[in-house]
Parts: C-alpha cells; sequence; structure tokens
C-alpha cells in the first residue's frame, strides 16, 4: 500500500516547470513507475492543471499575477483534488461537473502551503520539513495566497450553469470547502502542527493528519459526489474514503511520516477506506481504490 | 465633509471591547456627536456586531476560536458592510437579507487587516500607519485570519433560503466578494501600498484607494443592492457610489491622509457619488448619501 502510494503522490505528471522549487521535498517523491490506474490519475490532474492555468493567465497587475501563478503551482502535489474529480465519476458524473471544485481545492491547499511556509521570525520549523526556496518576499507570499483563496471560490462558483440547474450543488460545495479549509479544518490541524509541541504521541499525529489532510480529502471526495449527483448516503461513504485517505497520506508522508508503530494504524485506516467501496459498482471502483491499495 | 466622515468613521457604535486592542489609530478617529443620520448606521453596524458575535462562538478547539473571535473584532471599523446593509434597504430590500454577506464583508476585512499588521523581517511599515498591539504570536497572526476569510464565505453561502429563492443572488454576491478581494481588488492595493516606493504622486495614491477601499465598499454597495433585489441600473449606480465613497475614505483616512492637494480630488468624488443617488426616492436615501455630507 505504501508502495502505491509513493508512486500515486509523484503520479508521473505532466506538471508544470513551475513545481521546480520544491523537488526535493522528501514526502513527495518522483515517480518509479506508470500503472494503469496511475494513467487514470495523471489524466485527471493534467485537466485540473490545464483548468487552472487557463484560469490564471498572466495578465495585469503582473506583479500580482505572475507570482499568483507561481504560487498556485509551486506547491507540491496533493491528491485531493483529483479525488474528487474520481468520486464524481464514481458515482456517475462527467469529470467536468468536478474540474471548477478540484481547482478550487487546489488553490486553498497551494494558498496554505504558501502561507505554510512563510519564514516567521518566531515559527520553529517543523523537523519534518525541509526549507523551501522562496522565489519572492515574504510580503508576496503572504499577500499572493490572500488572492488565491478567494480566487479559488471565485472559480468554482464561476461553474454554476443555469442549464445544470446545480445552483444547490455548488452553493453546498462552497461551505463544505469553507468548513474543510477553515478553523475546525486545515487551520486547527496547522495550529496543532506548529503551535503545540511536537510529540510522538501518535495521538497528536492522528489529531494532525485528520484536520488536515483528512478533512481536506474527505471534503474534496464528498465535493466529487455531491456535484456528480450522489445519493447522500453514497456522499458520506465517499467523505468517509477521503477522510482514510487523507490521514494515511499524512502519516506517511506529513507529520507521522517519521514515527514509529503507525504502521498498524494506517493498515486500519487502509481496511476502513476500503470498506467504504464495497457498494459502489463500475469500473471505476477500482481506479479510487488504488489509492489505497497495492 | 471630511467632518462628516471622521464622525461616520467612527460612529459612536456599541463596540465589543474586543476592539480596544487598536483605539488609537488615528485614522479610525472617536465619534464626536451622534446624529439622526449616525444612529442609522449604528443600528445597521450593531445588527452586523450581534451576527458575527452569534456566528462565532468561543467553541473548541479554544485555541483556534479565541483568536479567530479576537481578530474578528480587533481591526478597526469599515463601513464596507454597513454599505452593504444600507444598499439593500434603498433598493427596498429588508436588512436581514443583506447582514450575513455583511459579516463576510467584515471577516474579510478583519482578515486582511491582521495580515497587513503581522511583523514580517522585511516589511517596510507604512509610515501611516501606527504599530498595532499583537495579542498573539505571528503564527496565530497568520493562520487565523486564514480560517476567517473561508469562514466569511460560509456565512454568506449558509444564509442560502430555498424559500427566498435567493441562490442566483448568494451566487453573485459570493463572486463579487471574492473579486473584490482577491487579485484584481484588495490584494492589488495592498501589493503597491507595502511594495511600492512610497511616492507623493497622486495618482498612485488613486490606485491604491481605487483597489483597496474603492473596490471594498464598491463591491460592498453592489451587493447589498443584488441581494435587495434591484435592478441591473440600481447594482450598477450603487457599485459607483461605494467605489466613490471607498476612495474618499482610502485617501482621508488611508494611504493619501497625509498627502496636500488631495482636497480637490475628494470634493470631486464627491460630487460623482452624490450625483449616483439622483434617482433614488424615499427616505433612505438622505441617509446613504449621508457618507459623504455634512
Amino acid at each position: 500500500m505504501a508502495g502505491a502510494l509513493l508512486r500515486l503522490n509523484g503520479s508521473a505528471l505532466p506538471r508544470s516547470t513551475a513545481r521546480r522549487p520544491c523537488p526535493s521535498l522528501p514526502h513527495r517523491p518522483m515517480a518509479v513507475t506508470m500503472s494503469q490506474n496511475q494513467s487514470y490519475w495523471a489524466s485527471i490532474n493534467a485537466e485540473i492543471d490545464a483548468h487552472l492555468k487557463q484560469a490564471i493567465p498572466l495578465r495585469p497587475p503582473r506583479e500580482v499575477f505572475e507570482p499568483m501563478r507561481h504560487l498556485a503551482f509551486a506547491a507540491p502535489q496533493n491528491n485531493a483534488p483529483a479525488l474528487c474529480v474520481a468520486a464524481c465519476e464514481l458515482v456517475g458524473g462527467h469529470r467536468d461537473q468536478a474540474t471548477a471544485a478540484a481547482s478550487a481545492l487546489h488553490l486553498m491547499h497551494a494558498a496554505s502551503f504558501a502561507h505554510e511556509q512563510l519564514p516567521l521570525t518566531d515559527r520553529p520549523r517543523p523537523t519534518s520539513r525541509p526549507n523551501t526556496h522562496h522565489s519572492y518576499g515574504p510580503n508576496i507570499e503572504l499577500l499572493i495566497p490572500d488572492g488565491m483563496m478567494p480566487f479559488g471560490f471565485e472559480l468554482l462558483v464561476k461553474s454554476d450553469d443555469p442549464a445544470q440547474n446545480n445552483s444547490g450543488r455548488i452553493l453546498r460545495v462552497t461551505t463544505e470547502i469553507a468548513r474543510a479549509v477553515g478553523s475546525q479544518g486545515m487551520v486547527d490541524g496547522q495550529y496543532h502542527e506548529l503551535e503545540c509541541p511536537q510529540s510522538d504521541d501518535n495521538g497528536w499525529i492522528e489529531h494532525v493528519s485528520k484536520k488536515k489532510e483528512g478533512g481536506f480529502y474527505a471534503c474534496g471526495a464528498a465535493c466529487g459526489a455531491i456535484l456528480g449527483g450522489g445519493s447522500e448516503e453514497e456522499i458520506e461513504k465517499l467523505r468517509r474514503f477521503g477522510l482514510y485517505v487523507g490521514m494515511i497520506q499524512g502519516m506517511l508522508h506529513g507529520v507521522g511520516r517519521n514515527e514509529k508503530g503507525l504502521a498498524k494504524v494506517v493498515e486500519e485506516l487502509r481496511n476502513l477506506a476500503l470498506k467504504e467501496l464495497e457498494e459502489f459498482n463500475g469500473e471505476k471502483v477500482e481506479e479510487i481504490a488504488s489509492f489505497v491499495k497495492d
């Protein structure tokens, strides 16, 4: 499983060269092979990338949009946006229905990552994180993510299509994303990661992983299911699947990756995740299950 | 006019004591008198305050919500939220229709203000701004506003009411706010304020005031008109009214307040603002006009 995650994490995508500032992040390893499932994820990520590149043209004010474009693609890969699209397809939706939400999720992740990397004088650098190359000064790396976050919401809301009568879904997804990245979600996780004493306590690792990666992946999967027209039961199953997948990501590649004794927890999470997929049918089940299967 | 703005700016509101950390901000003077119009604005601001206080209870995680509540009310008064409610009433809407959007606008302003005050090592402190008392460490003052911004969107979206069939308006207002606080709006203004050389050039002052306060007030007024069911013509008139009002605020109390030669520009903006109100009728016209009238 860990091997599958590692491959997925790098997933051999045609990424923008702008991602190069972070090539050595140890928790974002390069891809080794390209399996059939990986090409599925690669095709999704290529569409999200294309959508974002079109959405962030280099327009005036160039001093603002150039770093915005750079920082949008400088963040290490996060698979919650791809999971959003995959969940949409799993419940019978078309991937176009989820591309804007997935792009919004990516922007939230990139904005959050940029702020996490901001050099603050009293910030203890988490030992698991390498120093990041800063292409712009702190002012810009503080300000621009403040523009990326609302822009993510704008992209999402603009995907409202009267012909599809999907306003209710878009509004619901907006709330889902706002909650996942907000004070009871990602901010809570980041707070505990940054402010609390680093701890070997697996409970602490689980809390951070749950709030940060777990909540974000859960949101991605639920949003995809909502946009694809899934039933409430399907939405909640996929939300839980996302939660477990995200927690595994956080534990293996984030806060807990150097800790011992997590293997058992990760194995349990993997089983819980796969259990949520049992009642889904069709070819997409195998693809979405590849998140946690070897 | 300047006198009216000064009084309005302080507007003798029953503010939370949590706003006390910034009492000496010279561009946010205390109120001197309470006119009839001021009581109108005071009643609006009291409703927005009450809405926000209810929306941000002190709940777990307390380490996150306590500074969130503090920072939400620590920002100096901004009248764009009140203008949102007033515009809603001017076009015949009920103020309840705009309270959530106004609260969202306040959270955007408060988040942006907190980030502006963040002590970054290479940040030249604008000479027109006093140092602010920092109740929390930089990590918190960076992270918490990252939660306040999506929370503002959540508040807004939650005001969607199937009984009122207002989803379309909520979506439109979400886009308006996202744009106003984003890379072509407030972030553009902040960029030019922080990164570009301070200049006596009134063109620079106008640009910053237009992008920062102007765009934000324009957004507030337009959103109020949208939510109140105004016609497209009314929405655009109020958007322009807000733009001029916001630019005046920026020039008199923000980036340009120490510059000479702005009196004429401000007088022109005041006349332009009042001109936009000419075709509105009813008792509310006088009240909204009091933004720029002595």
